[in-house]
Formats: C-alpha cells, structure tokens, sequence
C-alpha cells in the first residue's frame, strides 16, 4: 500500500500537521500520481473549519491537484508513467444516472466521490490533495496539456472548470457582454476564459483595486461595487453575469444589471437565504441560476481550451508549512490570486 | 369623439361606478373594437385597490379584450368591420428600442403603453376593457381565429399569452416534464396549453378540490402541496415549473422538484422579495426566472394555437353590476376560472 506524506488538520481549530498516510493500492484502472502542485480552495477551508458542518478528521483537503503519473494499472489505456495530469472535486461517481451518463458527473443523482471528506466506494474516506500521492480511478483523471505550467494549472482544477462551465453553458463569446463579479481566486479565472471565448467582459469589483490586473488578464470594463453609479452606468447591460462572490449581495441590484433574457450565475453562495424579489426577474425575463464545476469531459475540454490560449491561473507557491497562515490569508481576501501549495516541501 | 359606457372605479375603496367615457377619435392607423366582453384579472384589482400604489382614478381596469371591428381608419389594411379582434395588456410601445424591434414590446426599454393606468402618446390616460368600445392603434389588435368563443378568448390576451409565452420560451413538448403550480385564472390555462404543447403536466395546487377539473383540462398528474410528502415524491421532477401564484412560497421547496437544468418561472409575484438559498439552485444547475405577458407576435401564434386546439378559458359570465361581488370573489379565489364581464348588459 502505497504512504504519501501529507498536511492534515486534526480538527476544526488545530493547526496542520505533517503526516503519513496510506493510499489504497493502484486496482487495474487506477493512476498513481505524484502530486506536484495544489490549489488551496475557499471551499478547504469552509470544511477543514468544519463551517459546513460535515468535516472527518484528520482531514486532508485539497481538489486542485496536479502532477505526473508515477505508475498505472493493468487496464489503463490512457495514461502512461510521466505523464501530466490533474485532478479536481471528484475521484468517481455512480456513472449509472442519466447525469453521469450525460457526462454531468458534477451533478450525480447518486453523488460523486468528492476528493476529500468523501466516502469511496470502498467504504474509505477520501484524503485531497495536499499531499504527495493520490491514487485516482483513470475516469477521474485529466490531462495538463504541455501548454501550461503544473503550478498554474491546478487551480484550474476546480476554479477553472467552475468559471468555464457556466461561461460556455450560458453562451459566453463574441456579441456576449459578461460581467464576472468578484476578482478572487475564481474570478480572476474566469476574465481570463471569458475574454478567450471572445465576449466583452467586465470586472464587477468591489473597489478597483485590482483593476490593472483585471485588465492585463483580458476584461474590456472594470467598475467599483461601492460607487452607487456603477448599478445606474450598466442597468439592463450584461447578458450573463457570472457571480463568484460567497457574500450577501443585494441580489436585485444586480438582477436590474441583466438585459432581455440575461441570466446571473452563482458559483458561490452564502450559508443563508438571499433575498430576491421575483419583481426583479419579471421584468426582462432574467434568469437567476446556479452552476457547480463541471463534468470530466467538459473539464478536459476546459484544460485544453486553456493551454490553447495560454491560460493558468496566478499563483503564489508556498510551502507545506505555510498552509495555515496561507488559510488566513485567503479569508482575508489577501491573495493575487490562488495559493498552490508546493509539494516537494513535505 | 366616441363616447362609450363604462365601468370605472371612483377611488381605491370605492364601489364601481357606471358612467359615460370619451375614446379618441379613430386616426388612420386606429381600429375602433365593439368589446363584448372583458375578462377579470387579479392585476385589475391590486390596480384599482391601489394596492401597487400608482392608480389614476376614476380607473376603468380591464386588458382581457374580446370584441369586434366596429370601424377602421383610412390606413388600417389588417382588420375590416365585423372581424373578430382582442386586446391585451399592452396598446403601444415605442417601437425603436431593441426589445420592440424584437417583437418584445411586454419588455419595451421605453416603457409600453398599458391599456389601462398608463399615459398613451396623446398624453392622455388609458382606459381599459371594462367599457362598450375602445380605439387601439392596429398594431396593437390581435385576430381572434373563428375556433374560440369571444368570451372565452378574452382570458387569453392576458392569462393565456402569460402562460403560453414561457411554456414556449423554456421548450416545453414532448419529453418534458412540465408542472403549474396554482390552478387558479392563469394555471387553468397553463395547463390546457402544457397538455396541448405535448408536454407531460403535473399540477401542483394547494389541495385536490380541483383535480377533477385539472385532469380534464390535460394533466397527467395532480398533487396536493400541502402533502409534505408530495415534495419529496416529486424531488428532481421537472424540466420546467411555471409558477402562477403571487403567494409567498417556500422557493427552495419548489426549486427541489426541479431536475437537471431545470427552470422555475414565476408569472406572478409577492410584493415581499422571496427568500432563496443559492444552494437550492446550484447543485443541479437550476434557474428561477421571471416572465411577463408575451409579444404582440407571440401573442396572435398563441390564438392561433388555442384556435387550433380547441382550448379557451373556463369562464364565468357577469353583468356589468356585479364587478365590486366579483373581484371580491377573485381575492377569495372563489373562481372557476375566469369572469367575464358581459358588456352587453352595461
């Protein structure tokens, strides 16, 4: 059985610790990667805090993984030793619902094997990525084309996919005016697909603090939250607004952002209920929608796309050691714009 | 000038009144219509009860027009004396904005003109459907196909258009799955027109007093909500849920019933925002959307569909000087399913 070193938190409000732990040995269909990089998520932290109320500890997070393949199994056809790889929020799912098969993994009728906090299908919980190894079924496990580096692909792992598949989905390209809200991890992300897919995109921050770097990575129109003027200057403006923010927004405000037949994306949401008047959607016919990553087919088409037009996300690398001041730094929005953790530090 | 007879309210709270009102004399392009009957909204009541806070008193309500062609003017090439004609929510828009030139004058950026309660281009205030005649300019005039009774038909201008326009819209036919929560004056609709579409139609109304009525009308299937059990015998259902009810509902509660890529559309609206949880619409990708009326356009295809099918509204025909008994009866929801003023006994 193969030992991978590991940073784990032993509980809600305990710093990490190095450790050993076990990963299951490599079945016919299985990938042994050596992880190389991995994105710190919002979503780790939410659960290793134990803030979704659903955290088994130690726990080990992390779904933005990238490496190489150290062995393979038996029946693996599509990956050989060396080769670059990545894998996100899932490590398997039922397959047998009609989402599965429509290659919406993401959304399982069944529910997928998460990365971390999980049950396998072997009855084990699953350990992320902050890791040195994984041992993940071939059906789980994507290409990094050569165009893009590890360390700046692993956070397009989940942050990508969660940014690409609602663009595409809801027709982001040319003629398409997109605002993304939020310039975070995820929005950062998805300025940089947004403008690649060809729409006119605009940065929804909450001050322009970031403006530059908005700018530098593709949008067209950069505008301040705070400034009341900025909900009047873009009324009835966008046809997709992509929403990454977790916070409490006032949803109807940025409802009336939307023209005819517009539709507002959460890829983000807070604990508790919005509230939105149904007087805000009437109007223009608006849609408020939700999207969750995106399936493995979709998230392979997402990494391609990606090295095509050079595309990864900006990094800081940091070391093992550095995760819990890392975490503190992410809730305090203090990143530009995704932490990967190094692995050859452990 | 035309004069015709009318029934106008005088004040928010009082009873209505009979009384003689002008119509602008027929221009070139005007249709001056004989009505012969005029359908009760609910939108008519919290107008007139000035629940939304903007009446014009004395207010003559009413945009469920059905009638006949009385006289045109000299450059009206669509409609002659004797046809058949209906009016809807809207008597003009101003045709150069981007949604008019769509065919979406419900979603003119300008602002349509309503039938009634709003400033026409004259400067003057419109009067509605409750009265002997109107004058409409001709591009505002919808054909009423031979196959639908006039009382019947006059329902549709507004309850039929506001349940045909997103159950087109958002794809409703073969192979999907389509509920109509509210069985009520615009549900009732909803219904014949879901079935008639092809779609598979659940009902999801309060309780089973109606069921017989909805299993006529072409559902498959009739739930009550106040049956728990109901939502979880129907989680993940639908492709589409047309949502009638101005009611406050728990939202995340219908949202559950939807399936993958699902959308929840409400016709109606609480005044009060509704409380949503993001996280009821993220995990399947699931959308809640707003819909108003149609397009003059769409309109007509939707007369000409019911025409075609067979279907009109489930109506019940009043006098002139039962209205004040009959709007309190629509409050009570003690309808089945629509009034119709008869104009002939004004």
């Amino acid at each position: 059985m193969p030992t991978a070193r590991a940073y784990a938190t032993p509980s809600a409000k305990a710093p990490f610790e190095k450790m050993d732990i076990e990963r299951r040995d490599p079945g016919p269909r299985d990938v042994l990667i050596k992880i190389a990089f991995c994105g710190i998520c919002h979503s780790d932290i939410h659960t290793g805090r134990n803030e979704w109320g659903e955290a088994h500890f130690p726990l080990v997070p992390g779904h933005e993984i990238a490496g190489t393949v150290e062995a393979v199994g038996s029946d693996v056809t599509d990956f050989s030793i060396g080769d670059r790889v990545g894998v996100g929020c899932m490590v398997d799912s039922c397959r047998e619902c009609e989402n599965c098969k429509a290659g919406e993994e993401q959304y399982c009728l069944n529910g997928n094997v998460g990365t971390y906090n999980a049950v396998g299908k072997d009855g084990k919980w699953t350990d992320g990525g902050y890791s040195s190894h994984i041992v993940v079924d071939q059906d789980f496990v994507l290409r990094i084309p050569d165009g893009i580096e590890l360390d700046e692909a692993a956070p397009l792992l989940c942050a990508g996919i969660t940014l690409y598949s609602p663009l595409k989905h809801w027709g982001a390209g040319p003629g398409k005016k997109v605002a993304i809200v939020g310039m975070g991890g995820l929005g950062h992300v998805g300025v940089k697909i947004a403008a690649a897919l060809g729409a006119d995109v605009t940065v929804l921050s909450s001050s322009l603090s970031k403006e530059d770097d908005g700018l530098r990575f593709g949008a067209n129109h950069y505008y301040a939250t705070k400034d009341e003027s900025t909900f009047e200057k873009l009324a009835g403006s966008f046809d997709l607004i992509v929403n990454t923010v977790s916070a409490h927004l006032p949803m109807d405000k940025y409802l009336s952002l939307l023209r005819l037949n517009g539709t507002l994306v959460n890829v983000g949401a807070p604990a508790e209920p919005l509230e939105v008047p149904a007087f805000a959607l009437i109007p223009m016919r608006r849609s408020w929608a939700g999207s969750m990553i995106g399936g493995i087919r979709e998230t392979q088409e997402m990494l391609d796309f990606c090295a095509e037009h050079g595309i990864g996300a900006e990094v800081e690398r940091i070391r093992g050691e550095q995760i819990d001041t890392a975490w503190d730094r992410v809730v305090d929005s203090d990143v530009r714009y995704r932490f990967v953790i190094d692995t050859s530090t452990f």
